[in-house]
């Protein structure tokens, strides 16, 4: 019953590649392997939650968590995984009354032995499957410093492959619950450019338009993470972080935002211009407009990122910027920001059914402006699905 | 004019431990030790920024980052360092228009030479610096799987040393700045906390409440981090997560909750109870907050974290919670949630002035409800500093 991991894709990639296990380490990858969110790894660095899933026996799959993280794993409905390795000295009490499901649960693992650490808890986990001696691929990205090293000592008959880009792999095509998280995300996140813009009028801040775009993300249960709002020259600075500087007539407002909803994230850039746009603001973001509308007709499964890159590079020159350059035109999306493919001229991957992605042509042009369309896609057997309302056009404000 | 690093105690460390150069390369040490936000190092694991601070000459500071992120190098006024290395490719174009001065600035840095990576960047900065041989505080937190073991064979004649905890260390002690923007985020999340409880009535679930919650802290330019917000029996989940659960009358709210501003965290617990409580919530709250507040006369500068804890220890237990137990009273807060120093049994870490604290007495009875005191205090000469309002008492709601 799980929801996130995509099953049929990691067996796959296991068989391909010959591995016995896989490990996740780092916050997107324990969400994704296990649909457990564990708070502290995801708001610092350091806290270290590992999920074990063995091939041979998806079932089995393992989670090995700090003593104090253990009631999200009873609280969560997207945990599937039932076998949990618990470390590290935590205290909770228990009143002489009826407990819930939940907490009786909970209770009963806060009951199991305390394994010390993450990294023994592993190793006696890998040790209990049998998997001593066998090819690992454990994501190095949330290991602490030096840990990896350990795990080779201490298991000097298995394999230990590297697994951040496997993972980043199969977390590549996203199952139905995905995409609607996916969906939803983008959706509240065009919805609160909207409703930021609904307040442009001279003399407002970028602060403020900000404010409002992250007050609507908020109350659609979303999490603020990504707000680049910035008015006039300010545009062109690709992160432009919101800052005093009050919108005028004439100028261009440029976001390239989105938050996250239920850990997936939205990265979505809108274009808007207080009054008349200049002659040259309209060419330049019907070109970028075009080589994103021209990424969308050429994506399809089977086809390759590299291909859809030329294609979206083309149109955009042939439509109004000539000497339009970037090294990507787009990169996909899910639990992290930037997920697989990334759409560049030497990524020959193939676009598969499933995959979700964000399509973009930003122009920063230093002392001019900032001009950017980003839309997301699932895609789908015929072509791409939009996963939000509009597709970026130019917004002209009375 | 650097406004959050802690320049006297940085080279006061470095003296004590015979330490030539630091290298910051986690987002908080390097936010830390430059003022740079390097929002893609702040948003996903990945991206590398590092910071070198040679102790000779800490105005010969530099910092090494992706081409993509230079701008904010230019646009924040936290910055101090001059000094940048850049790496990555990453287009912009340039109008025929005057330049204002960052934008100038920052098309200066990105005419620089293309350093590849951060690791060949680091490595060259070093280099030139004469510090290829010297003893080198590393970072270990923020750096790639395999870059410290190819660090170390990249310099053989260096001496390099973990830096992560002399990195916690010198945070511990907190400057004006970092004091003011900690009061900033402490005083929003408390009034985010008082917002929310403001729509305490039977019926209102857990998500609407951290809803109100979180678009307050938007609202006051906070970025919502933390918020565990419970009714109930729920609330004896230490971190519980927001649910379609309803308030019922009598039923106790927990927050434990906190957002960040200019980068600085809070996290703040407080206890609401909708109705008359019980003679038992009242008795186990007053004992947690009478814990809380006998830490507050115990700390000083000069007194260790053991003795806070076994001061607040004991008057919990003596006031109404004879078994209480647990293995913090408190913890630092800065650019981390969890900064140095954790008031616990075996730490017997001087407190110092300008150290700031979580101050906390939870108490979690599985089957009845969680209880929880915990403050946000600044050490001066005298003692402590609340750096919100309230200083925790149980709220009694209509």
């Amino acid at each position: 019953m799980e929801l996130l991991l995509n099953r049929p894709r990691l067996l796959e990639i296991a068989k391909r590649d010959g591995i016995d296990a896989f490990v996740a380490t780092s916050p997107e990858n324990v969400t994704y392997a296990s649909g457990y969110w564990a708070l502290s790894q995801w708001i610092r660095r350091g806290p270290q939650v590992h999920v074990l899933l063995p091939v041979a026996d998806l079932d089995a799959a393992r989670v090995i968590a700090p003593t104090s993280l253990l009631d999200q794993l009873v609280d969560q409905e997207d945990v599937w995984v039932r076998n949990v390795s618990r470390y590290g000295f935590f205290h909770v009490d228990r009143a002489d009354a009826p407990l819930s499901e939940s907490d009786a649960r909970l209770l009963d693992l806060c009951g199991q032995p305390d394994e010390k650490d993450a990294l023994a808890a592993l190793l006696k986990a890998l040790q209990a499957a049998g998997l001593h001696k066998a090819t690992l691929a454990v994501d190095e990205l949330g290991l602490m410093p030096g840990h990896w090293e350990q795990l080779k000592r201490a298991l000097p008959d298995a394999k230990l492959v590297p697994a951040m880009k496997l993972f980043r792999e199969i977390r590549a095509v996203k199952t139905p619950t995905e995409i609607e998280r996916l969906r939803r995300i983008a959706t509240i996140t065009e919805a609160s450019v909207d409703a930021a813009l609904q307040l442009a009028q001279p003399g407002i801040t970028e602060i403020e338009m900000a404010r409002a775009f992250h007050r609507t993300t908020v109350e659609g249960d979303g999490t603020p993470v990504l707000g680049c709002v910035g008015f006039g020259t300010r545009t062109a600075m690709p992160n432009v972080y919101p800052s005093e500087a009050r919108l005028q007539r004439g100028d261009v407002i440029r976001f390239d935002a989105g938050g996250r909803y239920r850990h997936y994230r939205a990265d979505l850039a809108r274009i808007a211009v207080l009054g008349e746009p200049s002659r040259k603001v309209q060419t330049y973001h019907k070109a970028l407009h075009n080589g994103v509308l021209a990424a969308f007709e050429a994506i399809r499964p089977g086809v390759r990122a590299s291909e859809v890159y030329a294609v979206a590079m083309q149109a955009t020159r042939q439509s109004g910027i000539p000497h339009y350059a970037r090294s990507h035109v787009g990169h996909g999306i899910g639990l992290d920001g930037y997920d697989m493919p990334d759409l560049t001229e030497v990524n020959h991957q193939v676009i598969e059914e499933g995959m979700v992605m964000c399509v973009e042509t930003p122009y920063y042009e230093f002392g001019w402006c900032g001009l950017q369309v980003e839309n997301t896609v699932v895609v789908r057997k015929e072509g791409v699905e939009l996963l939000h309302r509009e597709d970026g056009a130019l917004k002209v404000l009375a």
